[in-house]
């Protein structure tokens, strides 16, 4: 890791092989992005933070801005003193080789930083995740010092850069100024968003890997919490002593949020329950169950609690039991499901309607499209199963991985309905569950059929014949085992595109 | 409907009442609108056709769009010549009461029409259909005069206004300037998109009601059509000579592009197509049968053919057979259904991935936020049929409309797999249907207790308790019966508030 004076001779180096002509035609996709943030559009009065010299993008931003009817303020020295003074649009502007943005004009008005809705901070060098050489750090914390009656922490920053200015991490002591946001030619990171996912457990993306047995150990879990999103342990394989190794293997890997996700019916729920609490396990996912049974407890010890639902119906218990969020899980989802069979479709807005909880949809989701789907039907965030069960580190059996890869649409079906609606492969094992529905199997009959063990033997342990392969209908779409990491990734970026490319009709 | 000089007066005598100022400060919405058109950003050539002196809003997006990078050009009289020349962004403009924008600077760049990527033509006044009030109708068209060797009919026109300005309608002598898209204060209108699904139907919303039968008949399929969108007719409950009356209804009430489902495994599939030929009827859907069978003949007489498929194999089948576009439609759709049971969240990405033709999404879309997800997934169209079933022009029985409007998740059930997959109401038909099942009953014999009339008995003539009841999931996210016209602006708002209300991550 170079050190601050090192970066900055970096990024000086590197502003020197682009003519000042082709920064200024490269600031205009900065611009853009900068201008179509949720967050700027909705914002009035914008502050330019030392709007340099040499920043064309700067330049242009301002005037652009000033044209939009924003009011646009500028930081102005004052002895001792910085004070902000609104950028008149009617001082003419020349723009050239000096860039030189004139002080605000005589006589205009001097406003408070509680009146700034949002920073423009054009950038010496950023990482993606906010952080900034400190130039200017001085004045920046004079100024911020007048926010102390900003509600929220003060105004919204963001960081405006060229792609050339981006450094794959700022040295920490460089880090001493943190954006909101950073936008740069080819991307814009939002770092703080208003998402109630992402409040509520403390994580960057709202994408949680579902707890699914025999795939969500401490390897998958730790590894999408680093990557940003929230890691589910699956303690519905295990026992209590195992997820309790789980756990501490999970905090040995990141130090990121994470979360457990207890099946109610798992005849060791309680159990399970003692080690979440003992262990202060942050965040607690339950599922097939009453929400009111645990809810109580977890939050009187601070866990963060969400319940899995297949119906409104349910949905209302959780608020009702006092949940934090709410996963709406649809007849896509692999493993156990609704008796009901509403698909994710349907489902999702028919939860939003019901409650105000925030809301995670799961099933059928295994890329940012699907994400972006989900969230254009109300959800704001996302439980992913089937698409992290095949990832590099989840725990199923390579046999298990390299069948799922070949699946095609129809390859699974839900079944076992008179036992637990459940989705299957069409293995072996499947063929006669099937031939025994179709007979009209009794429960019982079923029951027996269906053993025990089978999910272990088939998942974990690879036995494609005779064991009980769950997996999501998304599976068809899957043909490549990445890294959580990457899937967090390609999930972000996928639902990024999803949304920039939306028609408008 | 006023003259337009009338209208001319109107228009002037409703500024009078916005004083400059407050048409300042409401100019900005109007050019945020402009400037994240997917058009507007995509073009590099602007023209502000005849900037005029009173427009605000023109000069500001002058000045911002020079300052974002776009090349803006303005039109300059030149003796019996209009000319266009290069707006250049170091030319000073002075805002301020006048509001005129500068003639373009000596020695600037002269380009040709052809040149022009996008034309900005502030309004006097616009209607909602791209209609204006020509004034300067005569520049334009000399301005235009050398387009002719642009490509698909010059640039891409759109008109600006205040709502102030936007009229019912513009009265047909005035509506001699077409517009692409129209963009006031509180809405953007786009009248000529790049949709596929628009395009092939020639259609203004891509939006099609299903041909559902029982409540597809010309009532319903017109009012869509009129509406924008494009209705069928269900000729699934139609003998060839009802189908042919109802095309005529048809003709009669809209002169809109209007469409016949024909499902292949009707009895009558071969009369039928031979009435849809005869009729010279613009579009058919089929469904539930090879599309080979009948796409080549109906290519060849000029119809433009979309098939409905369950699965990405069968698309591929439907591109084999030249069909113009295809719908994909998913678990949760009424009636019949594919065998696979893929739901819409994972069936649309399918067939994205498998075919590159026009793509409509169908199964649980009942609102402008379903739309919006199915486009997120990669559909440029949907085919709606649960939520035009229920609505006025619908010709279902009022007892069943008002029956599904008080169903909840988990009210309807995919049924009869043994016979043919079908999505029924939970009523006392179902419950015979689900004990046979159950107890393990063959496919003759459930054959035999579906019988033969038992939708007509069910829909059209309401009986709910002998009759096959279908619809689909999304009946539980539907609580009124609007109008045709009314679910497909109300899809369109839908849509825009779900894209303009996507979360940036």
């Amino acid at each position: 890791m170079e050190s601050k004076k090192e970066l900055r001779k970096l990024i000086s180096m590197r502003k020197k092989q682009v003519p000042l002509e082709e920064r200024r035609r490269r600031s205009v996709p900065v611009m853009e992005r900068l201008m179509v943030l949720p967050r700027f559009r909705k914002a009035q009065n914008i502050l330019f933070y030392w709007a340099m010299q040499d920043e064309v993008a700067t330049q242009d931003a301002v005037i652009a801005c000033a044209a939009a009817g924003k009011n646009v303020f500028l930081p102005v020295v004052d002895g001792d003193f910085l004070r902000i003074r609104r950028f008149s649009g009617q001082a003419a502007l020349t723009p050239g080789e000096s860039y030189a943005i004139p002080e605000p004009v005589e006589g205009s008005e001097e406003v408070r930083i509680s009146d700034i809705d949002l920073v423009v901070v054009p950038g010496v060098a950023f990482d993606m995740d906010g952080g900034r050489m400190g130039r200017g750090k001085g004045f920046y914390d004079r100024l911020l010092a007048g926010a102390s009656d900003c509600s929220q922490g003060g105004p919204y920053k963001v960081g405006v850069c060229f792609d050339f200015q981006v450094v794959d991490a700022v040295p920490r002591e460089a880090h001493d100024m943190l954006m909101d946001a950073v936008v740069c030619e080819s991307r814009t990171e939002i770092i703080r968003n208003d998402n109630r996912v992402c409040s509520v457990f403390g994580i960057r993306y709202p994408i949680v890997s579902g707890g699914m047995v025999w795939c969500s150990g401490w390897r998958l879990a730790s590894a999408v919490s680093a990557a940003g999103g929230l890691g589910l342990l699956g303690a519905g394989s295990m026992r209590p002593e195992l997820l309790r190794e789980h756990i501490a293997s999970c905090r040995a890997a990141t130090d990121k949020p994470f979360g457990v996700n207890v099946p109610l019916m798992s005849p060791y729920a309680a159990e399970l329950m003692e080690v979440v609490l003992s262990e202060k396990v942050p965040v607690v996912f339950t599922s097939a169950g009453n929400p009111k049974t645990w809810t109580p407890r977890l939050k009187d010890a601070g866990v963060k609690v969400a319940h899995v639902v297949s119906s409104s119906k349910f949905a209302v218990k959780c608020a009702e039991a006092g949940v934090d969020a709410v996963v709406a899980e649809g007849f896509e989802a692999g493993g156990h499901n609704g008796r009901e069979e509403t698909a994710t479709m349907v489902l999702v807005p028919q939860v939003r309607a019901a409650v105000s909880l925030p809301l995670l949809a799961a099933g059928g989701i295994v890329s940012g499209a699907g994400m972006a789907a989900a969230f254009a039907l109300g959800a704001e965030g996302v439980q992913v199963g089937t698409r992290f069960a095949l990832c590099r580190e989840s725990s199923a059996s390579e046999e298990f991985k390299q069948l799922c890869l070949g699946l095609k649409e129809g390859d699974t079906m839900l079944a076992l309905k008179k036992v637990s609606p459940t989705r299957l492969i069409k293995n072996d094992f499947y063929a006669q569950v099937q031939e025994a529905e179709d007979r009209g199997a009794s429960k019982e009959e079923l029951v027996e059929l269906l053993g025990r063990g089978r999910a272990r033997q088939g998942i974990f342990e690879g036995d494609l014949s005779a064991g009980e392969l769950e997996i999501g209908q998304g599976v068809s779409l899957i043909s490549d085992l990445p890294s959580a990491a990457d899937i967090v990734r390609s999930m972000v970026d996928g639902y990024r595109r999803a949304v920039a490319g939306m028609e408008v009709l």
